[in-house]
């Protein structure tokens, strides 16, 4: 049975030699932090995640969330898990002491969600839903609001969620229709239907927080008429008790995956019951919400990281035990079998999976850092950390996803039949993190919000310092001898993707918005895997310069590094080329492809 | 819920226009079949299918198989299945009428499979291995073995299974270890333990017949050292009656997918008393096997091209009733929603989807025509036929395989969050088919399968006939105009193929075997997307030639061909450009890579 899901050794790395997060010491809010510390808390993520987390990933796979009475009954590890979530201070980790956080960097507490994810990601989700609920209210609520909600949250008393979905109002948020009347104290009446609530119920907390959309009587249409509202399950009453709050669970969905989080359906108001609370000022749910947008989308892309580490140790861990099979042209078979790492379509198969959980997550560390920065700095400096976040947070979101399908099914493979038997993990990560390319935005939604806006907004602002970024990372490796094939050809791709965004925009101009954006998802692809070169070609520059003084053990890390950054830049990388074809053709096959054309 | 699963004019039109099966009507062993049986024959098929397999698929697949006292409990409506399966004679379906078969060609008995395998592939799979094993047994078994066994096979009384794989033999069959001890009676005691068995007990039917792989006592080592055998779970007396030949049932698997028919793990002559009757010769086991091979890796295919089939019909039939969102340009709020088929990104999933359902089922119908002929047809033209099947089997296994999976997973993403509940079906295809790349020889081995030995072998004669009839295509579309671009295309591919081919060949003289085999994986990709290539084409030409006479909607069903392989040589034929680099690159990346490089 695999022991190992992530890397401490390359999270170090990646933290302190590739991005360098103590450069956040220097900064007031962060001062009072010191390295030691970050490696306390990382080494305290991980043990929380070895000890509790991990050896809990098949029972809650096993026994599935469940209708009973009205509430949804989950694992019975819920409830000492939240509760160790909340005294952990791991809930908090990334809120400012003045609301009883940790302070941390963003660039740490996404490594302690790498750690969580890769080891039993349903259990993670708990955690992150309310940490990212109680966000929102720290953010745009109001003092009252944030003083009731937010230390019960953080505490892991109260679940959070995020109540966006409704069953006609999926990828398209403006069609939502969860109403809100105004009881003219402050309060709303509620009435809707939302769907898809992650921890929308559960038995494992006091109470449920729900961040929900809805529209207030005679608001605008569209995007710009919907609020935001605190919604909890059960409301607080003057004396402090809790009293329901008429939110019934209409269903429970059995899933693919993912089975240790509720997934469920709200009747919100039936009883024209349900109050709300207003957060910040009416009409402008969606803005807030998008505030938080890129935060929930990492953390989806984070989830993909962990789930497929963890497939690939478990893999890994098997191709190196398993015997089968001699090496090419040593076929005598009085010869002992060899581990299956030892065949090159084996190690093929691992590396592709690695080149993805150390490539994406060097991404989202990457992104974190420029979240964090963004908080720190003003001006333009600031706006350069906003838009870079901007223009990656749908790669980050997607590449990790769609890759991570990819990588645990690798993985899949690497264990033959035993892999498609429940007796190993590898069959549940697969299943997993199939979730990943649909919520928080499926990843044709990802695809749009990148050509669509990201690379156009502020006449391409964004793009240009993407572009900026990446050749500084090639300036950098232009000096080592060893790395110039690499640097040349990614520096070929940057050109690349300008010839081919460059086509896009007179495209747009010259076919109109719907052509432009057919293969918008294609497009997304074919940028993050330039992305994910760029982060690649960093790491191998930093590993490169300390080869030389590291020790044994660290040396063999670096070494691999720079193989599998050798098969990303020899096996991923020129995949860009068959979409770069795609992507510079003018037939508008899907947008021309008639209802009739799908019929016989 | 899906209603549609398979096309049936999609093979009509495939059996008919494509590949002329009629032509098969000339050869004496058919002159008794005539179009209309073939008819008939096919909406026989499809009534089963929608009558008795579909409405079955979510049942078989949430009553998982159970070891119950000894005996593997499978899905009540096993055994009414196999009698329907015998009745109908679909399990005799290809077998000579001398044998008490239909002495079908296996073009029909192909499509057939596919509405099998499209309606629940698990039902799909008891009588498809029950004709395989007694195929075996009529090919290469001695009169009174036959006699004995395949009538009642071929009725669906005893189940048939493929006994090859052992816990330290999967990919390596030469370390095959189960023992045959000669009796000297004409029978042998065998001895050992086999794993991964399919179908390899159940109670739906009276007995099950391995046919096992064993090495006899004092055999050579090695692949030269297998024999074949029948080794019945219950062997017959004098009397007639059965009784027992010692084979345990250890396990039985719980599985990611495919939960309908059970996959085993058998421990054979525990007590000494398996007794087992030897087909043809000792010693040519394998040999016999895998004259099968290509029958059953055809199979393989075909069952992922099933699942991929009715996972396509299940996500268009949701594309067109789901309402979201407006159309890119037309976001007006006062517009209603649109169904989601009408966006260009849903349209391309599902075009994605179908040029590989009818791309695979093309291949595979042409793979079962130079099988057919194969058999009526001498010298030269029955070499030419042999050949083409030999080298066209890996790939018509494995893109169909490989590509399910990502067809089935493209289906879960039409449907959203939807596509990852158990409420719709295409969870579960995707469960289903990811089997496919793993049994009958996974890619890996199919890749070796193609590059180490069909390409090569017989000086390349396999592989320059399959140039001539991609070049007969391509010919006979440039009359026709509007495909001369996607001719050249082609054309182009071809020529690149060659030049990848030669590349290898040279690497393999210059590098050694490991290195020449070390991407045989990603050449089989590649190999398979030319290849469907030239099936898309070739099935332009038909229908371009068909449109002008064909009524509504056949004209509908052949325009949506069109635009079909419109988007195959846009959207798919492309990605053979990435794939090239890496072809043509002598960096053995992996081959180089040691033990160390994956530490940390």
């Amino acid at each position: 049975m695999a022991t190992k899901f992530a890397s401490e050794m390359n999270v170090k790395f990646l933290l302190y030699d590739v991005f360098d997060v103590c450069s956040l010491l220097e900064k007031p809010y962060y001062s009072h932090h010191n390295k030691k510390m970050f490696d306390m808390v990382l080494k305290a993520a991980l043990k929380l995640s070895k000890d509790k987390l991990f050896p809990l990933l098949e029972d809650m796979d096993r026994e599935e969330p469940e209708l009973v009475a009205g509430e949804v009954k989950v694992h019975p590890s819920v409830p000492a898990l939240m509760e160790e979530y909340g005294n952990g201070g791991w809930i908090g980790a990334s809120f400012s002491e003045s609301v009883g956080g940790e302070q941390l960097p963003l660039m740490i507490t996404s490594c302690i969600k790498y750690f969580f994810t890769s080891a039993n990601y349903s259990a993670s989700v708990y955690p992150e839903l309310t940490a990212g609920a109680a966000h929102l209210i720290t953010a745009f609520g109001n003092e009252d609001l944030i003083k009731t909600y937010v230390p019960k949250m953080i505490d892991g008393k109260w679940q959070g969620t995020m109540a966006l979905t409704e069953p006609d109002a999926g990828s398209s948020l403006a069609d939502i229709a969860t109403m809100a009347f105004d009881n003219e104290d402050g309060t709303y009446r509620i009435q809707g239907q939302k769907v898809f609530i992650s921890a929308g119920d559960h038995n494992g907390v006091e109470n449920v927080i729900h961040l929900m959309l809805g529209r207030i009587e005679g608001a605008p249409e569209g995007v710009k008429g919907i609020s935001l509202f605190v919604v909890p399950k059960k409301r607080i009453q003057a004396d402090g008790t809790l009293i329901n709050n008429d939110i019934t669970v209409s269903q429970v969905f059995h899933k693919l995956g993912y089975k240790g989080a509720p997934i469920t359906e709200l009747v919100v108001g039936e009883q024209g019951e349900t109050i709300g609370y207003l957060i910040g000022e009416p009409h402008k749910g969606l803005f807030y919400m998008f505030q938080m947008m890129n935060e929930s989308r990492l953390g989806v892309g984070m989830g993909a990281t962990g789930i497929a580490s963890a497939a690939y140790y478990a893999s890994l861990e098997y191709a190196k035990e398993r015997l089968q099979g001699r090496k090419s042209g040593q076929k005598k078979i009085d010869q002992s079998q060899v581990p299956i790492i030892e065949h090159a379509d084996v190690k093929r198969m691992l590396l592709f999976q690695r080149s993805i959980v150390e490539g994406s997550l060097a991404l989202l560390i990457q992104c974190a850092k420029y979240a964090d920065f963004a908080t720190l700095t003003e001006g333009e400096e600031k706006e350069k950390n906003d838009l870079l976040l901007d223009i990656l947070t749908p790669i980050a979101k997607s590449y990790p996803s769609e890759m991570s399908v990819l990588s645990t099914s690798q993985a899949v493979q690497c264990l033959g039949g035993y892999g498609y038997c429940k007796d190993f993990p590898v069959e549940q990560y697969y299943r997993d993190t199939r979730i990943h390319p649909i919520h928080e935005g499926t990843t044709g939604i990802q695809g749009m919000d990148l050509l669509g806006r990201k690379v156009i907004m502020k006449e391409g602002k964004a793009f240009q310092l993407y572009l900026e970024v990446v050749k500084e990372t090639i300036l950098s490796a232009g000096e080592a001898p060893t790395l110039q094939g690499q640097a040349k050809q990614l520096a070929n791709a940057l050109q690349q993707l300008e010839e081919v965004t460059a086509f896009k925009i007179i495209q747009r101009a010259e076919r109109g918005v719907e052509v432009f954006l057919a293969d918008a998802t294609l497009y997304l692809e074919y940028f993050g895997l330039i992305t994910i070169g760029w982060q690649w070609l960093k790491q191998a520059v930093v590993a490169l310069k300390m080869i030389p003084e590291a020790k044994k053990n660290q040396r063999d890390f670096l070494a691999g590094k720079q193989v599998t950054f050798n098969y990303f830049f020899a096996y991923e990388l020129p995949k860009i080329q068959g979409l770069a074809i795609r992507l510079m053709d003018n037939e508008a096959v899907t947008v021309e492809a008639g209802l009739s054309d799908f019929s016989d």
